[in-house]
């Protein structure tokens, strides 16, 4: 059904709406039953399955003037496949809740979704379900299925000795954001990395099967996140920041607006890079760089200076060149 | 950890906050990783996994006035589980997405969590995984995993000659919101029923091991939900009234409201009971009350009384003796 090109979600209702969006949605070999029954049924050859589950609102993770509905849907859906990639597994599934006004172009919803499923296409996963409501802001629940061949790789099993290695571009949303809030548009290469990022989406399983010990995906900054892997692992992560190539759009950016293009780096989001800790053995493909190294504690004078810093940092046990970063280390909301 | 008990998620944050949640969602076995990680690992025996999603939003989909944070959980907890007793499955693990203005109190969302956590555990599911974020209204998303040892039983296998039957309480939770709608709070159990449904959670198996060929759980309403499996197994089915018990409580809130209390069974929702189909040879245990048939055409008349009202009606292949019935058959949302 093609519903007419000015319609809102009141004219065609929920069952017309959902009627529209199936239509979108084609089905993988993953699924065994498709979107429609009380629940959608995926096979999971491997007797486990990975889930995770991303909320986003508008203004908050989108903005309807800076990005179309099209790659608002790619993105939410990369950010959740990328969770599936962080852990070393591949995505088969979505289920997609929608929360909207009643307003709401139906166009746009309709590009969102083809969005969404393009996005799962490119990784082989399928839309299975979802839910429409009614709301005030508009508001997308998606929830990502995956399933991987080896262990799980977890956050919590980086050693000391390790090194810290990161594939996939990074910094270059944070950039683009940075365009953004200053009312520029380029460079594009930046705007569209904010608007549809580009997750390094077979190199997560690749990463497992090197051996990685831990590995997270760079959603809320550098970081913040590497500081989770520190955590988790109980270690401490120092960053070297002379291992990064800074690419020209970023080195550009940096000197138009006075930025460090390094904070993009050690601080900017919505990339969805993998971070990943090796044993030292490891031989790692050149898409892999080498940023870092896993210690057991932190050098001394570092350790000093992070004194007090702790409790507001998630990045407290990790370093930067041997020091505390001054600066946050990435998002949290609320705050 | 406990926060203050006056404090906001403002004054914890979004990672105080998920600390405090994290102790309140024990795992059980099925849950190989847990929450914390990029996504959690649940173990799916059977080879392949039942998803369903559903959002709720404050004022549309329950009422802080009306329920406290622990029905709350309850209720959005136990219809995503009935999602998966629907398709005769068993529920493993829930993930859980709350969107909330900084003012919440915490002791809101703990007691949310509480919830959700108890009525999980009732069917042995567990909470393994969610998000946070910031928005003006309310919302909750929940995603429910399952599995099913058998073919999961859809919508879409109703067969003419198959009888109709119905698990659990239905048109309770109705009556209760019609009480509650005119600033009464009592028949209490009424109301109760409403805050706090109690699907019938092994009854779901129960069908599919007698042969259910089709079934649904009611939750927009029993002639729409019935609907939808007439709709999909492209028959017609005939309620009929007769066959329903009305119960006491039913009965005087009927006549207090001056209301017909078959009104509440027929197109009353958020009981979520089972409707099954059966082949006419099942031997159904005395739960599964009889209420229906399944025919491959209506009788002539209905048919012709239905013509012009098929579009707005899901349940316009569905019959209360014999007739189309006169109203709403169950809601829809933008209309």
């Amino acid at each position: 059904m093609t519903p007419a090109a000015d319609a809102t979600l009141a004219d065609i209702g929920e069952f017309g709406l959902i009627s529209a969006l199936r239509s979108r949605f084609p089905q993988g070999e993953h699924v065994l039953l498709g979107p429609g029954d009380d629940a959608a049924v995926v096979g999971v050859p491997d007797g486990r399955v990975l889930v995770s589950t991303d909320l986003l609102v508008d203004t908050r993770h989108f903005r309807r003037d800076w990005a179309s509905a099209t790659d608002i849907g790619h993105k939410a859906a990369a950010q959740n496949l990328s969770d599936i990639n962080a852990m070393g597994g591949r995505a088969s599934a979505l289920t997609v809740g929608l929360a909207a006004p009643p307003d709401l172009p139906v166009s746009w919803a309709l590009e969102l979704a083809e969005g969404i499923a393009a996005e799962a296409a490119v990784v082989g996963a399928s839309v299975v379900g979802g839910d429409i409501t009614r709301a005030e802001e508009i508001m997308l629940a998606i929830t990502v299925l995956g399933s991987c061949q080896r262990e799980p790789v977890r956050r919590s099993g980086a050693s000391p000795g390790d090194v810290v290695a990161i594939c996939g571009r990074q910094g270059w949303a944070a950039a683009g954001l940075a365009v953004l809030t200053r009312g520029f548009r380029s460079p594009r290469v930046l705007v569209e990395a904010l608007r549809r990022p580009a997750p390094p989406y077979d190199a997560g399983a690749e990463a497992a099967s090197l051996g990685a010990t831990a590995m997270i995906d760079l959603s809320d900054g550098l970081l913040a996140d590497v500081g989770h892997v520190a955590e988790d692992s109980q270690v401490w992560i120092d960053i070297d920041p002379a291992s990064f190539e800074v690419e020209e759009p970023l080195e550009a950016v940096g000197s138009a607006l006075g930025a460090d293009p390094m904070s993009f780096i050690l601080t900017g989001g919505d990339d969805y890079a993998l971070v990943a800790t090796f044993p030292e053995s490891a031989r790692l493909p050149q898409r892999w760089r080498r940023i870092g190294q896993v210690h057991a504690a932190l050098p001394e004078e570092s350790a000093r200076q992070d004194e007090g810093r702790r409790e507001a940092q998630t990045s407290g046990r990790v370093t930067v060149a041997g020091s505390t970063y001054d600066g946050p280390a990435g998002h949290e909301h609320f705050r």
